[in-house]
């Protein structure tokens, strides 16, 4: 059985966790304690992710696929959460790289810095340039959310999933998310979709 | 013909035009002068990118495609530099995504803080944090190109180019180069690569 290197407070993680349900994919799941180390080990550097993060997919013959998106891509390519056309195909890359270099480092680090870390941490200091970089992205997500029920195509792809991972918990580091009526209307849309998994 | 939003100081930039020479495409390109917010206009955000950056590669009917590794996906693919093994186009995959969020803000940063801004810029203080991560991103590619001469398979495909594009003046940023031998000696078999474009 397929095996992810799971955390349950990373929407990186939680992105494989709903393709994997919505596909009708068993899976086990290992939890890690990101915060306090558990994929910085050397077992874990060496066997698992040389990068030391979360979420890899481990496949039976003890392969291991890192990043989300790259898990995302390979487990839907040929399914109806990967377009068959190819300039679609590009969309839903340029929405995933979007994700991961222009929302995630704002969007997820604001979360984690507001829920994770201490109260008094040093690390709210960034809150401010976090929120102006999120909301940044999330207009980009809400003006074509104004035009269309999904960022690609018409139908739910692994760019709607890499996206709702992060922007649906984006209210846990204080994004003022009644901004986005689009965004919402989208959310729910997602959460339509037979075999939903919530995050949590 | 193709007319790529380019900015001759962009690593992201570089890797468009470093393929689309590879495969023999003809385009021509327009500068920005990024720093000065010249992909930031009402009319660029509107027309080219709502994200306002570059690279953007625009098509001959207007189509615009943005993030740098989603335009490379979207030309190689079919080609000598996207491979056909369904693994292997994963792993390009991880590569890919592993450089935009654990390589790029790093490695391409430093670079940027010490050529493009003035010398008595505030943002020098990122600098020693920016190393730590970017050694760390290095030392995962020396690991893989000690074992292979390729980062996925055993020839150049776009995971190698969105690598090469940033690494390669890592050395601008003040990376010590000389503590990576099979990072050059990888260099050396990219740029024997037919139709090879230097950078500058």
């Amino acid at each position: 059985m397929l095996l992810l290197h799971d955390n349950i407070e990373s929407g990186n993680a939680y992105k494989v966790r709903l393709l994997l349900s919505l596909l009708g994919i068993a899976f086990e799941t290992k939890q890690y304690d990101v915060v306090n180390g558990e994929t910085r080990t050397k077992e874990y550097l060496e066997n698992i992710n040389k990068n030391g993060r979360i979420p890899v997919l481990q496949f039976e013959d003890g392969r291991c696929l890192a990043e989300s998106n790259a898990i995302l891509y390979y487990m839907a390519n040929g399914t109806q959460y990967f377009p068959q056309d190819k300039w679609q195909q590009a969309k839903v890359m340029e929405w995933m790289f979007f994700e991961q270099y222009s929302h995630e480092p704002f969007v997820a680090v604001a979360k984690f810095i507001l829920t994770m870390l201490p109260e008094d941490t040093p690390r709210r200091a960034e809150i401010p340039t976090l929120h102006e970089k999120g909301y940044a992205a999330l207009q980009i997500m809400e003006d074509r959310l104004e035009e269309a029920a999904f960022l690609v195509g018409d139908s739910l792809s692994i760019a709607d999933i890499a996206l709702y991972a992060y922007t649906h918990k984006a209210h846990m580091g204080d994004f003022d998310m009644n901004r986005y009526p689009a965004i919402n209307r989208w959310f729910s849309r997602v959460e339509k979709t037979p075999n939903y998994i919530e995050m949590f």
